[in-house]
């Protein structure tokens, strides 16, 4: 069986490929943050929807993120996904990459569901250096 | 005032380079892990200590750890830190890169302090792709 939290987020890329913001929702804690883009944080689920949503819009409402090679990290009741994450979509010109070392963290709440708090897909780049 | 957690990192840095890893340990939690190297993790204070000596020893016991660039992703009681993270040391052959891309998971406790739960100098390097 595969480790639950990469189970967890093939659902999280499912809903994004079927713009479910609503269900996406689900997996993110509520002061959860999203790096939309290097500089860029979209804080609470109300901020990260919004931000999926202009997300979805920049690619032609296309796009479908898949996860390559993953390790998971895991300390008691937190967790650091390193992964390969894909992104394909119908448009030609993006200005970011597709294919991401991408850095998630994940908590477990009090009824033992894990939750991503920090959804960071650009990993290390965000630094210049 | 600098970010707390940027001060706390420099005692880490400070204590590593005095090999004084009984106050290092003051600042993981009880189940943290640390990436030794790709595919090598200790868990727990006692394991961490060990393979700090380890580590120590390996460097000829001069290690200095220093950090460049750093962005801090705070989300309530986690943190995420990518930091560009330096090593130096009278070694010249070492097979590990003395210039990382870091990824350091924190967690604040009921006291407020933040511990280090998930600590990974490898970064995104830790996948092969």
């Amino acid at each position: 069986m595969e480790h639950e939290l990469k189970e967890l987020i093939k659902k999280c890329d499912l809903a994004i490929k079927h713009e479910d913001f609503e269900t996406l929702m689900n997996y993110y804690t509520e002061d959860a943050i999203l790096v939309v883009k290097p500089g860029m944080i979209a804080k609470g689920k109300e901020e990260i929807k919004k931000a999926f949503i202009a997300i979805a819009k920049y690619f032609n409402n296309s796009i479908v993120p898949t996860q390559g090679e993953m390790i998971i990290l895991e300390a008691g009741d937190t967790a650091l996904v390193i992964s390969q994450t894909l992104l394909t979509a119908d448009k030609m010109d993006s200005e970011y990459s597709m294919d991401r070392r991408a850095t998630y963290v994940f908590k477990k709440n009090s009824q033992g569901e894990w939750l991503c708090a920090i959804d960071n897909s650009y990993g290390t780049d965000i630094i210049s250096n």
